[in-house]
């Protein structure tokens, strides 16, 4: 038998999504529920992919089964396409498995041509509405199938509207719409060198053909690249009679939800227009009606709806986004589907439906788009202060919040100021690891250049710190203590304020509120802890990280980077003295002026996870970017450090790397300096023998080595840290357990991952690293081809946002077995930034992994994905 | 049953080699053969690595074994250990399961004391050699056991050999090494401030441990990592009776091969000397007589000797180094192995054993070390002249050979004289890649700067060409047109010989001659090719390359490097030319002028290849290699191509990358610009069809998409290569096939392998980057830490020289496994420079891989090293 391509409404389902898209499905599924659905038919994804594969034509069998579907609406509806009587018109329309409004072409009134036009005018009575429609379906055709300019024919209907002297196109006449009509056709004919084509079939036939060509348009693809929608899927096109909501006083057109989309509240939310069609209500040209005045306009017909919507949301267990036309008085239903809602509705709406007894728990968590939380956990402007505020510029959205403070120009001015108890943004040209104190004390950041991944940009996401990046309207003159932003100079210490979710700058103060997980959202998490099997622990390098991923949720530090302690200004000096050392004893002597600050951080953050595993990664980072490059600073650190200028260039010189990332960095470092190992591990055992002896807490520490690619070079660091640990706890004579483990960040480490799970106590995924290096992708340097990777269809995703599963991941569950036959209970967290991704939580779940870590403002997202994955894997 | 660490002679056999080491076995092997052995024991390689488990330390069981077998020695001499009466002597060696001459300790004479010395006086009646026994002791167990140094010994003797006005050893009587004794003591108790211990089975245990210690002696460990002996297989120690070749004039010692070790020629060869103990053989304070001269002196003895010798040889079958002692007219055998030998001895003994019927053809194979064939197979100094020559300086050996030409100071000069007809080394500070066609005209290159893997000895290399590099004594003035060397000052022009595989320079002419594979070495190359399964080919970017592989035997051409045919000087301008160009209009343009070059290329190729398949990797490196980074250079290049100098610039720095090794490069340039794949392969299939219609010659062109990591990657170039090959085929109306192909270099091609065998005709292993990504090990960057890996015992050998097993080698074992999935016959090769060696070659083998591919002058290494992987897997 011929593979079926075209599925009647009444022939479908709602679980057959994959093959006739959303749309399609949920007709089929309305159909028959025995609502009033105009009916028609569905040409499936299959075909879609098929039209491609056949270099972009429809094969004789879909075409033969267009035809045969389309006899068979005519049979259903009473009505025969092309009939100058009878006359059936169709929508088409695309529809794929994930919803991509308006991403996606649409033509109305098809099969309308010069007879059956006027078939139609006879046959309504209302030779208006004939025109009318077959003038809009002139102009869409041209557009959407043949790619002539819509604006070309606007300016006809506009010049028409002068010579009228009327404002609305409402007040045009029938015989003014039939001019237009002509003028349309002239202008087809003139654009195109060819008849506007009257035969209904050969409409259709182009018609479909152009919904699958508008799968790849450009705003299609970035809105599939962003919201990861394959290309595979393809798109379905429905094939549906026509209704008419323009039929006059007792027509019209609307859409609605059954419950508000912005606060959840549980209320019929919708528009409504009388005598239009669907893109009046949409286009703003008239004002529609709150769906409760349908009430008293049609008593009725609202009750009637208003069945339809319960309906359809106990049926769907969700809140539906319907679209509806009234054709005389008749209702009928276009479309359903679960609507869009803000996080605030999510959170109400999932919880009402629990208790209205139609969901579960477990059912409702995912409803709930995890990453739609974000919008929530940060501070956000006051609504009634930024109604009056103006905002001057813009920049790129690069780390979501609100932040309102005094400008500081850098980052010493910002510890001033914070010192001073003064709220700063910090206002730069672009950053550099040196600014990391000033961004710490700042509310936001604020930069002339650099994009989405610069450093400005990585670090205030990591931070937590609302950013705003790479503004071209800004200057920044540190020697005039000013910044001119949009032609406006601001002072040091002036106002400003950014919103780093929208890249809005403003050149006032505008109030913030601080995020919070409180009701509804409290509950949700709740919830969600009590299904998640994946942990979800946070990455933090200081008390302050340390103390916000406690309160959003985090079961521990899943990666504390101790390089980042090392850059602040009283300790740089240190670490340049130790690298700039010659022997392993002016190392050690380095080293000692660093220890008593790490074991400092390291007391505050135990302080602040009160027994909760803290797990410390060892110095990583290639020594150089520890040090000054520029010739000055050099002779600066030799004065400092009393060597020659060129002893400091010899060094600077010596460790410069082509690939740095593959370079002398991670374990290597300790292997080489086995000095830094070991003052690392006093600082962490020191410090967890202060908090046990003095400050009667409990302390996990769990020392993480980066970058092994075998087990030998673990055991050596391993052999220092146990040793010197061992050593400190003995004397001490307290009684703490610390567990050794290692990243698994390297190719190598995974796949060797049998022999180092017997030695070390637990494994952290490193995913940046070991994506950079399974791909091959060094992520600074990606950008050069990354862009035509996604043209070009190569790429549908960004493996550093989302996990390769394909690659990465059966490394990962290659490891995550071999640890597992070492130890049924062995500890494998990832701490990659993909720790927050959705996806990326549930392929954790799915391959056993004990946490995720991320930084601590993604923690609640993370927390309801690991619930959702446990959901849908059903455990 | 405690398990057992200490074997009698008789205990054991040759198979046991592992356990016994090399020595242990054979002497086992010899006392079960009924040789005359003096009998001992043999403390095994597991009690080595319990040592140094135990930190050190010899355990209980350890020690109660070795007494033992120390009373079953005793009875089974007749002597008895530290009996004045009787005494017992030992000497304790080491001996590890591979022969490692010279690196670790011996001591002999172990059991003598102040007072035994005086009972072996009076039972040998021989005073003198008693002290001179005793007196060597002393010193042997103070040096190698307690760490003093030697030379403090030796000049306590001779300090006396000049009191008494002697200039010999030998020349001293009894009573003078009886004094000597106690001097030494006297010494010892200095150093040591303790006696020179008088418990014979303390000397022992402390002289057994002394060994174990000198298997991680630093000398033994660069042995090791030199001929790849892993630390792990530890060192035995042989306790044996001693014998005295020192008694007088029956007395003697001396080594033997039972065939010549230089020629290979079927003779004993060796040397012997009266009265006299193994070292002075060695020592060349006497000089020892040859070995037939001892037919002469005592023939029944030399009969004796040659019996033992054919009966040794027939029993291991292969040529032996032994060394024998005669006490008091009595033939000891003390020692035998398995000759060391040149490679054309290995050849001719190789052949002649099969001839003998002593070895099959696969047997005699297995006789022949691949990598000694090295020496073969570059040109050499004619051997008389070079005895007249005159060293001047040395430098690195970078790249084997020896050459002899006038000293050109650049490349153009180089490519001036060589059109001129005359012989040049290329003289330079260092080398770049501007410098390849200089290169390539030369015979020699030297450098004053850079290491073994700077760009000129990798270069070098590549081509055979012979290098020496980082010579310290050179200095190159260029302005000047002249070199200094060790301050002799050379004009360009002048003549210089360099020799590639020792390192040595000499300024004048030197004869040299050309490697051939002729007589023996032909023959067994043939055997070598009929039980080979893996197939050789050879990385070769041009014709000249092309033949001589062909020469030397190679299949095919496994990887040719198109992009070094874009530095030629008539091509770069065009290269850069593309880079620069802002469109792919400008960009083909530019190609398009490259396009007849490339053409061109190929066409000599497939006409040296003959219908030989020849592997074409498109455009690989990042672009930025092929643009200057001067600024005058970038003037220039404005210039020339009528662009602004901050337009290159732009380009220049655009192109600069943090880690190029995984920037923009391999299949990622033709993703980007699509026009550089279809250039490629017009210039490929133009080729082939100029070689088909014109030539009438078979071309089997094999395309090879670099870097792919992705099937989608390679999809996407492979679409553009079929496109434009198939249309240009059709047009021609010829019959050609070829093959497209991708390089598996990225780990993730190897794990994403299943999908890519479905569209990939054939894999090539690229050993090099999939090492370097799969560690995280930037080969040029690793200098930095990979000497403390090798300190630390964290790395045994470099796996960018051979295939690291465990980690990518398991990558590869997968993607074979894949390949073969898809096609029984799928073809996968190698072409990193892990391609020749022998025992990645027998991991090749054994993982089935079809092809290994190498340069040219390792063709021969890797074809016998295939062979001898095909003997010892049994097929």
């Amino acid at each position: 038998m011929a593979k079926k391509y075209v599925y009647l409404f009444k022939e479908g389902n709602a679980t057959m999504r994959n093959l006739l898209g959303g749309k399609g499905a949920n007709l089929a599924e309305m159909t028959n529920l025995g609502l009033p659905v105009p009916q028609g038919f569905t040409v499936t994804t299959e075909a879609c992919n098929k039209y491609y594969k056949d270099n972009e034509t429809l094969s004789e069998d879909v075409l033969k089964q267009i035809d045969v579907a389309l006899a068979k609406t005519e049979k259903i509806t009473g009505k025969v396409f092309g009939s100058k009587e009878n006359p059936l018109l169709v929508s088409v329309r695309s529809g794929a498995r994930a919803s991509m409004p308006g991403m996606m072409d649409t033509i109305l009134n098809l099969g309308l041509n010069d007879e059956v036009v006027e078939g139609m005018a006879k046959l309504t009575n209302n030779p208006r509405v004939a025109y009318d429609s077959y003038r809009r379906f002139v102009m869409m055709f041209a557009d959407v199938v043949m790619g002539v300019d819509k604006s070309k024919f606007e300016a006809i209907m506009d010049k028409l509207k002068q010579s009228k002297g009327v404002e609305n196109d409402t007040d045009l006449t029938a015989d003014d719409l039939k001019k237009l009509v002509k003028d349309y056709k002239a202008l087809y004919k003139k654009e195109l060198k060819s008849d506007f084509p009257q035969e209904p079939k050969a409409q259709l036939i182009e018609a479909v053909k152009a919904v699958f060509r508008s799968w790849n348009n450009p705003r299609a693809e970035v809105y599939r690249r962003m919201n990861d929608i394959p290309s595979e899927w393809g798109t379905a096109v429905n094939v549906q009679s026509m209704v008419f909501g323009n039929m006059g006083e007792t027509s019209g057109t609307g859409v609605a939800f059954t419950r508000n989309p912005a606060t959840g509240e549980k209320e019929l939310f919708g528009e409504y227009l009388m005598n239009a069609q669907g893109e009046d209500v949409v286009s703003g040209v008239r004002t529609p009606s709150p769906i409760s005045h349908l009430k008293e306009q049609n008593e009725k017909l609202y009750n009637e709806f208003v069945a339809v919507c319960n309906k359809l949301e106990k049926h769907y267990k969700d809140m539906q986004d319907m679209e509806f036309t009234i054709e005389n008085g008749k209702l009928y239903m276009l479309q359903t589907r679960n609507g869009k809602r803000t996080a605030t509705a999510a959170l109400r709406i999932a919880i009402d439906l629990v208790k209205e007894g139609m969901l579960s728990k477990k059912e409702a968590l995912l409803k709930i788009e995890p990453k739609s939380l974000d919008a929530l956990l940060h501070p956000m402007f006051d609504a009634d202060a930024l109604k009056k505020a103006k905002e001057v510029a813009t920049g790129l959205a690069a780390s979501p919040g609100a932040a309102c403070g005094q400008i500081a120009l850098t980052p010493e001015k910002a510890k001033e100021m914070h010192k001073e108890g003064k709220k700063v943004v910090l206002v730069r040209s672009e950053t550099s690891p040196e600014d990391i104190e000033g961004m710490a004390v700042a509310l936001g950041v604020l930069t002339a250049t650099g994009g989405m991944t610069s450093h400005a940009a990585v670090v205030a996401r990591g931070m937590g710190t609302a950013c705003v990046a790479g503004c071209k309207q800004l200057s920044v003159r540190e020697e005039k203590k000013e910044i001119s932003l949009a032609g406006k100079i601001l002072k040091e210490g002036d106002y400003i304020s950014i919103d780093g979710s929208t890249g809005k700058i403003y050149a006032e103060q505008i109030k913030t509120v601080e995020a919070q997980i409180t009701g509804d959202f409290a509950t949700i998490m709740s919830w969600a802890d009590e299904v998640a099997k994946v942990k979800v622990r946070a990455n933090a390098d200081n008390e302050r990280d340390a103390a916000r991923a406690l309160s959003l949720g985090a079961t521990g530090i899943g990666l504390c980077r101790t390089e980042h302690m090392f850059f602040e200004a009283n300790r740089i000096k240190a670490v340049r003295e130790m690298i700039i050392a010659t022997d392993a004893k002016a190392r050690e002597k380095a080293l000692n002026k660093i220890l008593p600050m790490q074991k400092g951080d390291f007391v505050a953050m135990f302080k602040v996870m009160k027994g909760l595993p803290v797990t410390i990664r060892f110095l990583d980072p290639p020594l150089h970017e520890f040090l000054p490059h520029e010739e000055p600073e050099m002779r600066e650190l030799a004065k400092e450090l009393g060597k020659t200028y060129q002893e400091i260039k010899d060094v600077v010189d010596g460790l410069s790397e082509f690939n740095p990332m593959m370079g002398f960095r991670g374990c290597r470092l300790s292997i080489v300096m086995p000095e830094i190992a070991k003052m690392q591990t006093t600082a962490v055992i020191e410090a967890a023998i202060e908090c046990v002896k003095k400050h009667k807490i409990e302390v996990h520490p769990e020392i993480m080595v980066p970058l092994i690619g075998d087990v030998k070079e673990f055991l050596y660091v391993k052999n220092i840290i146990t040793t010197t640990a061992d050593e400190l706890i003995a004397k001490a004579g307290v009684d703490i357990t610390y567990k050794v483990g290692t990243m698994i960040e390297i190719p190598r480490a995974a796949i060797t991952s049998d022999e180092i799970a017997k030695e070390a106590q637990f494994f952290s995924f490193g995913t940046n690293d070991l994506t950079q290096m399974t791909y091959g992708f060094s992520r600074d340097d990606a950008g050069k081809f990354i862009g035509d990777y996604y043209d070009k269809r190569v790429l549908e995703y960004d493996p550093f946002v989302r996990i390769d599963e394909k690659g990465v991941g059966h490394l990962m569950k290659y490891t995550v077995q071999n640890a597992r036959a070492v130890d049924k209970n062995f500890k494998c967290g990832i701490c990659g930034e993909q720790g927050a991704d959705p996806l990326s939580v549930e392929f954790a779940h799915k391959i056993g992994i004990t946490y995720v870590s991320c930084s601590p403002f993604r923690v609640p997202i993370a927390r309801l994905a690991a619930a959702q994955a446990a959901v849908k894997c059903g455990k």
